[in-house]
């Protein structure tokens, strides 16, 4: 297979694009979508200033080196959730990663902040990933406002948001469909988030990490038992197998015709948040989860 | 396994309905589903005279028993579609089974009509299945409307419902989302269209018409290379498989919380058919798909 765009050898197939690159080109190939993927949903300009959520895992990583590439004013927040078995590991990816590219880099340590994720599973009986993962993005949002951030960029991809669409989809959960997408507006008490590799599959961040020689993570929680929405990822890769493009097509399709209807719905039934009496995070509550996690471990 | 309403033997397990049968007791809850259907849905009354369409396969000849037995007030309609291979078999189960359960029995003959298929698939290029769907319709409609027919009631089952709704959620088509679902309201021109088996799978209904004794028909068209949706049905299969209940829970959400969004947004965007100039069949075009089919063929 040649290249489509300069004939050279291809070494990466892409049937939902119909197309194969080089590496070069590739690169290239990788770059375009993710610029599409900012300036087509108005994600953010050159004047904002940019908290990219890093975790150390391909996406996230790549993420940040496309914004870096691209001009952006980014920097990276790394969240240590102190669980010996994977956080040092991936602490040391995010470090080594900033350090090479030349990207400012802010830590915040669970340890310190009074909520280690062992210690807050010893303390729930529920699966302790919902948990962990309010905790995170109750910090991610406090950092970015605390902070003066405009934006907060996360690194999901094209995989994780069809497979969250298609699960919102299948239980017809008219408020999570009206909200989804890749760019939720700034509210009071909540920093804008966007998520910009909303273009790109699993298969082609690793791919261009691979290309890229950006060394991310093997760091897999103990507490996890995979990536969420494993089933869904799953069927959509059938689908996107038997009909190349049916992902991207599902999703951009979502964006442009199927939101709209869940939207107007939405502000019909719409709850608005208060802040927490504790913190004055966002709220349906008196108390927000993350003060009543805090309540339950005494911290 | 014990049957769950009289713990005599259960025949028949039912995951998506957290329960098993044995013979009778199947035959109850495959009733209790219909009349579930009707009810909810107010599909219709006592009062209205129904024709229903009968293909001589599962689905349409377990449809017409049930409502038979239910006590409604029903006329069968077959289509000849004279296909050597298949229209005699196919009309032989029908006529067959309206003689033993006693059902009054219209046929209409395509090839007196002046469209048997195989000189129509002859005639034109795309995939005879489109258009063969199209003349069914066509004249299922206008049978029921030239003889006072209230209601037309078709056999489709849960499988076939779901997988249409899962392939017009996959292309966010408004229109089709809009109009979706077991009852389409008599509009100028088109008969008020019932699907009272929306609630059963293919699997309930071959179970029902095994366990009741009906000889339905094993005559598929040369034409067609199976089911339509087939590859849709494999996909809700698996989910149903891994979470049991959920291609009901998907098609009935949808019922209740996400057509409503399409249809507010249909009503904006809808184009209103006006009558053929050939037949008054509605059409969006000056003359009619069936009208023009005719004249290609010269009949």
């Amino acid at each position: 297979m040649k290249c489509t765009r300069c004939k050279e050898k291809a070494v990466v197939a892409l049937p939902s694009h119909n197309a194969g690159f080089c590496p070069p080109c590739y690169l290239k190939f990788f770059q375009r979508q993710v610029e599409k993927a900012i300036k087509a949903q108005k994600l953010f300009t050159f004047d904002d200033k940019i908290l990219v959520a890093l975790s150390g895992g391909k996406d996230s990583l790549a993420l940040a080196k496309q914004l870096k590439d691209l001009g952006y004013d980014i920097t990276g927040l790394h969240i240590d959730l102190a669980i010996p078995e994977s956080s040092p590991i991936a602490r040391g990816y995010v470090e080594r990663f900033c350090t090479m590219y030349d990207i400012e880099m802010h830590v915040l340590e669970m340890d310190a902040l009074g909520l280690p994720i062992p210690r807050v599973k010893e303390k729930i009986r529920r699966p302790v990933c919902s948990v962990c993962g309010k905790i995170k993005r109750y910090y991610f949002n406090k950092h970015a406002l605390d902070h003066g951030f405009t934006v907060l960029a996360t690194g999901h991809n094209l995989d994780d948001e069809a497979a969250r669409l298609f699960s919102n989809v299948f239980r017809w959960d008219a408020a999570y469909l009206g909200d989804q997408g890749p760019a939720l507006p700034a509210e009071k008490g909540f920093a804008r988030k966007v998520k910009p590799l909303f273009r790109v599959s699993e298969f082609e961040t690793a791919n261009y990490c691979f290309i890229a020689g950006i060394d991310y993570g093997f760091a897999p929680c103990p507490y996890s038992k995979g990536a969420s929405f494993t089933f869904y990822k799953t069927i959509l890769d059938e689908l996107e197998h038997k009909q190349p493009g049916r992902k991207i097509s599902f999703y951009e399709g979502f964006l442009s015709k199927g939101r709209k209807a869940f939207a107007r719905q939405d502000q019909d039934e719409g709850v608005l948040p208060t802040p927490c009496s504790q913190c004055s995070y966002p709220t349906s509550e008196d108390v927000c989860g993350v003060c009543r996690i805090r309540q339950n471990l005494g911290t």
